[in-house]
This record gives C-alpha cells, structure tokens and sequence, in this order.
C-alpha cells in the first residue's frame, strides 16, 4: 500500500507517492495559478494524483488514504479550509471537492503542522514525547507535538508561535503587533536589520551585496565581517531567548529548526546551545535539544502522507 | 469513599477529605517549620493525615487515595521532589515517606499544577479540552491542561509560563532573566512600578498609603486616583498581550485567572476582554474565554484530592 501526499502551495500544488518504508517514490507538481476558482484548483490537484498514479502503474485500490497539507485555518474534522489568507479560500469544503477524484480516506493539515508531524515521526523527532518545530523563513510558523500527537487547539488554529511576544512593544510584526517573535527572527527580520545598519557601514559586505538575503548576512558573519557578526549575534541572541520561553513553558524533549535562516546548520545551532541554556530557569538546567530539521523540502509531501498515521 | 487532599506550603502543612461529591468535608493544618530535617515534616504530615481520619470517625478502609501538592520540581513516577527552591528539598522520596501513615495509594503534584487541575476538574474549567490557568501573585504561576490531561513536560518541569518573554532585556525577573512574563504581570511587578512612581506623584492615594500591595493600586485605580489609573492599565496592557501570545500559541478553550491580582475580578477582566482580541492573530478573532478562576485558597487541597483522576 501506498500513501499519498499533496502540498498545496501558493505557487504549486506539489503531490507525492510514499511506499510503506516512508519514501517518496513518485512525484509531480502543477501550477497552483491563484485566484481562479477554487474548483478549477482542485480539479488540477485531482487531475495531478490521478496523473500521478497512472503513470507509476498504481491504481486506487494500492493507495491507503491521501493527506493534503494547506496553508491557513483549517478544520480537519469537516474537512475545510475555515480562512486561508494568501489564497482567499474561506470555509471551501476542499476534501469534498477532492473525492470525486480519488475514492479514499483523505486528511487535511495546516501546512506548518503538516511539516512539523514529517519531522516528528521521519526526522529528527523520531521517539520523542513532546516535540516543537520552528520554521524560520518569511515568518516564523511552528507545529507542536504532544504527548505523541499534533496539537492544533481547541480551535484547530493552535500554534502560531511566531506571534508570541518576545519584545511587546517594540519593532512592528506582519500581523499588527509589535514585538511578536516573527519581528525579530524570522529571515525577514533578519534581513530588515541588515539593511537597516548597512547604510552606515558601507564597507561591509552586506553593504556591497546586490540584494540582501539571510544568506548574505550569514555569510559575512562566517567570513568576520564586522557587521554581519553583530547582526547575527543579535539573531542568535533573540531566538535564544525565544527558545528558552518556549522551554520553559512547555518543556519538551526536542526542539527543531527549519526554514531558510537555519540553512545555516551548526553555525546557528551551536551558539544557540551556548545561549539558550543562560535563559532556561530550571533548577536542573535544560534538558531539551536543539536540534536541525532533517526533512527540508520533503516535509510538504511527507507530512501530508503521514497525516492518518498516530 | 473519600480521598485526601495535602498541601505542603513554606509555611503549614493543609489537609482536607474530600467526598466523592467533590466536597471538602474536614480540614486540618499543622506548621511546616520549613528548615528543619525532611523526615520530621514528613512524620507531621502523616501524624496530621490520621488524626485527620480518626477525628472525622473514617479509617483507611474509606480512602481511595491520598494526594499532594508540593512546590518545585516533582517525579510523579517516582514520588520524589527532585528540587524544591524554597524548602531545599532534592530527592526526596516523598510519597515512600508518607507511605507508613497511610497505606493506600500517594500521587504527587506541582501545587501550580495542582491548583490548575483543581480549577479544570471541579471551577470554571469543567468540560474544556485545553484549558491553562494563570496565577498573578508574588511571581506568575501557571498549569496547563491539554486534551483533559494535566500537561507536566518531557521532564516534569512545565509550565513555567511566567518565564516566557513579553519584554525580553527589559525588567530583571526573580529568575536571572530579563524581561520574563512574570517582571510584568506579577503582583511584584505591580508594586515595583508603584513604588517607583509614588515618589513622583506625592498627592497619590498610593504615595499616601503605609504599605503598597496589589491591591492599594486596584483600589486607587477603582477610584479614580491618576497614578493608580496609570499604573492599571499599564498592567493590563503588559498582561493582555502576555495573554494573547498565549492564545496564538495554544488555542485553549479557557484561559483561567487567580492569584492576588486576579481577586480584582471584573475590574481586571473587562479592560483584558477589550485589550486581549486587539493581539490575537487569528483570522476569525478570539474564540479562547477569559475567565476568574473559583476555587481560591481551596485549590491546593482539592487539586491534590482530584489528582488520582482523568
């Protein structure tokens, strides 16, 4: 038996095919092109799993049940998308509309929680009890797995640890707030300061890049550049006490980072487990990990596939 | 049947027996004398557990369980107090001590846990699925329910909520940390921005009074005194979006409100129903409910007697 996984994006609709052993063993994409209807965007996805199993001599009957990972609110029970902001979908019936397609079980997640159960039941979560994921790109999202499940709240809109406060008050966050953890380490974040500070310091490197990316401070901070140093100790220094909060409220035995800015690997983990442990209240010190996502791009398709599991 | 409910503070050693209608029917206190050898607390709480007992005509026969709220780091698997700050307590097997006295079965709990599980089981958290309590007193204390269970952590060392940042860098908390949850939403905090500002408004009720607690700002703030009215809803504004992140992070149903502050009640409550929404990140609003907490100084008691349950 085989399980399918389908990543709706704002851009494509990725979906795969994972045998039992946890691998993906076929794929395919198509463009999601948003804004049309939604109906035309889910005969595509439709079209896409059907394409998808023909052409790799499956039928219906060797697939197991089809989880799809979706931006936004969603309501896995009734199967719905409640509010979807980049897409515009709101309260559309999206596993319905995937039916007709394919006649079997079909999960539905939000995408960040969908990536976070990837990482926990195939990554770097493997056997732990409570596991917290961060994704550090554009913003900062984050699934939590508790007591071995995926926690969404009461409202199935649980975990949007990016808009915790971290600095109440203080540099304005996408979602209106000031100080929300998003403001401060996000790539996004990253690459405000950076832009900011370079201005006064022209002989930088980050200064003489064409366009700044996370990559480029992180860059210049491993070759020495002053500023791109003290841009990143900064970083560090935000998230760590970002992390330690989360650590002591929720005590977990892992927490993993993904997203683009920890692309940067031991060099992002490494002063985080020197400065993270300072915040940490703890009369025993901090007993949780640190740890890298393993799943990178795959976590969409695979967190998907993994949805009717535990 | 009934079950006994101990809670072991710095100062007495309470008890109480609890029917199986959920009421407390007896109690008896005895001092802690906190300091002296662990084994003579121990003797006195269990002296104190049969008098109890015996003063009430039950034998051991009637007991179902016994229970106890203690403060700091616990093992409920293995009955031990693993760090207690306040009384210095380390591994200390607690329940084999108390085993002698009474031989049925001892579970063991955090008393802001205990508190918490008091407030789901019997107060205004009945019937939640997630449900978290905040304690505003000297420090913030907190205990978290999720999916009906008592949420403790991968290490039994949850739930120190009130060391998440809200102003990270900012005020020196109790913990090392600088800007914790607690350095602003504490009754502490309350009366160190008081006490800072009194100086500078001598015609203040509150530069006035003899001794500064939570409750001379409330008051003052409750009649219209300028610098309690300051002093107020700078507070509210630091708690609601302390509160908010809580909400975008953990969607519970219920998040509860006791301790010293919160005996303001309404007066505390309606401005955060007005300033809490305003950070809540949610597409559809805030659906978490703001709530007091009921129990008051029966909480310890009645938590460690409802902790053989769910």
């Amino acid at each position: 038996m085989i399980t399918i996984g389908i990543d709706l994006g704002g851009t494509n609709i990725a979906a795969g095919l994972v045998n039992e052993a946890g691998k993906i063993i076929a794929r395919d994409s198509t463009p999601t092109k948003a804004g049309r209807p939604y109906d035309e965007i889910m005969a595509d996805m439709g079209t896409l799993v059907q394409k998808l199993l023909r052409e790799n001599k499956f039928t219906e009957e060797d697939v197991k049940y089809v989880g799809i990972g979706a931006p936004g609110v969603l309501d896995n029970k009734k199967g719905t998308v409640t509010d979807n902001g980049n897409l515009h979908w709101v309260d559309y019936p999206i596993t319905a509309k995937l039916q007709p397609y394919i006649h079997k079980p079909i999960y539905l997640g939000n995408d960040a929680n969908v990536a976070a159960w990837a990482e926990y039941v195939r990554g770097c979560g493997k056997g732990a009890e409570n596991f917290i994921m961060l994704t550090l790109g554009t913003g900062v999202g984050g699934g939590i797995i508790l007591n071995g499940k995926l926690y969404t709240g009461s409202h199935n809109i649980g975990a949007e640890i990016g808009h915790t406060p971290l600095k109440a008050g203080g540099e304005l966050c996408g979602c209106g707030n000031k100080g929300c953890m998003e403001a401060y380490c996000s790539a996004t974040a990253l690459i405000r300061n950076a832009k900011r500070e370079a201005v006064n310091v022209p002989e930088s490197a980050i200064a003489k890049a064409n366009v700044i990316s996370a990559k480029t401070v992180i860059d210049a901070a491993k070759a020495g550049d002053e500023l791109g140093v003290r841009l990143f100790q900064d970083y560090v220094s935000d998230l760590a006490q970002a992390i330690a909060g989360i650590i002591n409220f929720l005590d977990p035995d892992i927490i993993a980072l993904g997203g683009g800015v920890a692309n940067a690997g031991e060099f992002l983990l490494e002063p985080l487990r020197r400065e993270v442990p300072k915040h940490v209240t703890f009369p025993g010190g901090m007993a949780t990990r640190l740890l890298s996502a393993q799943m990178g791009n795959d976590a969409g398709i695979m967190g998907a596939a993994l949805l009717g599991e535990g």
